[in-house]
């Protein structure tokens, strides 16, 4: 039987399969039977192919206090499926297609969705909390004793099948291997986009990326591609001075190694006056402030893209920002899913982007959480989990 | 005798003449005799045909300590003059022509100046503290007793001759009216470059106000000729409100009239969902911030234009800035003088720019004093102080 026709078995009706959850926080995952409702109107029910673990996923796994903790959960927000069934109003997306759900949505329709300048879907893209798309905290998960599983950032891509909106979903070209496009569902894109569409980057400038994780490689990817001429990587951790020349870092700060004189201060020495671009990947309002600070006075532009610790308020010095530099920041990269994954996919197609290098490891869904344990040790860039093997 | 054989007269020769001297902080200007030496390389001896006051010029005045507090001072950075005498290696000015000098520099020759993206001259432009652009601390001024008296930011306009770098001076068309000329000098273009340059406001595009001064009029000026379709004013004194609507403004915000609620959050609801553009001219960091969460969420834009009290840092919310905002500040609105004034003379000259609804009052020398009381007591924008009168 090809995969079509069992797909068809289950068009309409709930499917049982396996899923890795989360019971309480920062406990191991457990892999268990569960229950996957049909797709409801402008959803889409997916088998998952592949998911790889992103430093979201623990960040939310270690929650164990506030609206934004719920267990059971089934955690996985970058993945690639192929489409199982399609609820009602879909258009755009039929049985088989390759699809990549992405955490923040695009519903093509509002005023934030059809201009230039936003990324921030003014109808859907303040609602982080509910389970579903359009039906609030309804979940479309059950476990074996009927209880309701919570879902995750709109995708919950530790399952075999999930129920995603089409509003998260993005329909991508065969042609690129699986566990690359999968890639793009958060970290990568988010870097990348970052480089291209909120600095916009240009040839032969100057950049500092402060925090050297996936989402600060990719940064440094899109800046290499740009043509700009020194990317500066800042992190505690030499090791990834070696694995950073493969995404064009061409220099690296180790704070600790600076002595007396503050990370900006050596920036600015290094550059004859500060970078034109810099971006935080940490999520450290302080380390924000710093790199706001290692910028060109008159021009130098900041990037805010690190989600780790961001309850603080950002700090800056009037001054510093009175002398004509700019600080801004974005989710996702500043990209619109269903319009710019398919050009990120087009740039690896045609070997422009590098996505291989972000790949270190590769293990089998039971094996999922050994992807939680090489992560959080820092031995891990991206960890490619097959639903399937 | 015509004008330009009595300048003959004194080329290369100090000039004796009159200036408005503040001896002490916040006291009275008083009109003394002075001595004007002959320019030296890179510089040009004017004499001032009029002048305004900016509430620079009153910040200064008051400061009674700190390395920016310096007298015997002569104040003014608003001006228009004629080009009495001009120094070694002065290309592009000669004798008699119409000259406005702006306090911030512009080289022409350093890669900030030759970027777009700039207007801050890695040359000058971080020292605002001589009295002379080349030369240091040394004055062009001496009092009847020979001592030296402080310049102000290369400028020192409340004099009937001053010695001005090049690198301060523009050439401007003689088909202006001096005192409409005389307000590009400093406030006026601040306003009008911050929402052309620094935002680039767009047609059909709300922006919000903060603080309805003259930069914060010439901010709604420059959005009323984009064709911003609302341009909200917040200010305390209701009666800048009249005077608001000459200058394109379309709704005002009074903060001691919004009961329980936040001047964001009416603005909020009076745009469904923020401004795209915010302003903020006071140069309060508590004002700044909420001028900061009145844009809209994605793509919500800043600009930060107040000189008032900056020693306090900026603080942002942090997911505020992370859902896609942007905040910038520039000195002078990002204009480069010699290149972008030129261009607002020919949009006046054309009459789609207001300059003179900026024209409150108008004083001779002698009433100098009045002006300070005017500007103080709210009751002027921009008072009109003729040298020859």
């Amino acid at each position: 039987m090809d995969k079509m026709s069992s797909f068809s078995i289950h068009e309409g009706k709930p499917i049982r399969c396996k899923a890795a959850l989360c019971r309480k926080a920062g406990e191991a995952l457990v892999i268990e039977e569960i229950q996957v409702d049909p797709p409801q109107a402008y959803e889409v029910r997916i088998k998952i192919i592949c998911t790889s673990l992103c430093h979201t996923d623990i960040t939310f796994w270690k929650l164990d206090s506030g609206p934004f903790a719920r267990f059971p959960r089934i955690l996985g927000h970058e993945s690639v499926g192929l489409v199982e069934s399609i609820g009602e109003h879909v258009d755009g997306f039929k049985q088989g297609d390759v699809v990549l759900p992405v955490f923040h949505p695009f519903c093509e329709d509002c005023k934030d969705c059809k201009s230039s300048k936003s990324n921030w879907c003014a109808k859907f893209a303040n609602d982080y909390i509910s389970n579903t798309r359009r039906y609030g905290m309804a979940s479309r998960f059950k476990d074996s004793t009927g209880e309701d599983i919570y879902h995750f950032l709109f995708v919950s891509s530790f399952s075999e099948y999930t129920v995603v909106d089409i509003a998260h979903l993005v329909k991508i070209s065969p042609d690129i291997p699986v566990e690359k496009a999968a890639l793009l569902s958060c970290g990568v894109s988010t870097g990348v986009g970052a480089a291209w569409k909120v600095a916009n980057v240009e040839e032969g400038s100057n950049v500092a990326v402060f925090g050297l994780g996936a989402v600060g490689l990719a940064v440094a990817e899109g800046a290499r591609v740009r043509g700009a001429a020194k990317i500066i990587g800042v992190d505690l951790n030499p090791d990834k001075f070696e694995l950073g020349k493969k995404f064009g870092f061409t220099d690296f700060v180790n704070p600790t190694l600076c002595g007396e004189k503050k990370v900006s201060e050596v920036i600015k020495e290094m550059t004859g006056g500060g970078v034109d671009y810099s971006f935080e990947c940490v999520g450290l309002a302080s380390l924000l402030s710093e790199a706001f600070i290692s910028t060109r006075t008159g021009s130098g532009k900041t990037v805010m893209l690190g989600m780790g610790n961001h309850a603080a308020p950002v700090s800056l010095g009037s001054f510093d920002l009175l002398s004509g530099r700019t600080i801004c920041g974005s989710l996702f990269g500043g990209l619109k899913s269903k319009l710019d994954i398919p050009v990120l996919v087009d740039h690896y197609l045609k070997k422009e982007l590098n996505l291989d290098s972000f790949i270190t490891h590769e293990l089998k869904f039971q094996e999922i959480n050994k992807a939680f344990e090489l992560l959080e040790e820092g031995k891990s860039l991206r960890c490619i989990i097959w639903m399937d093997k």
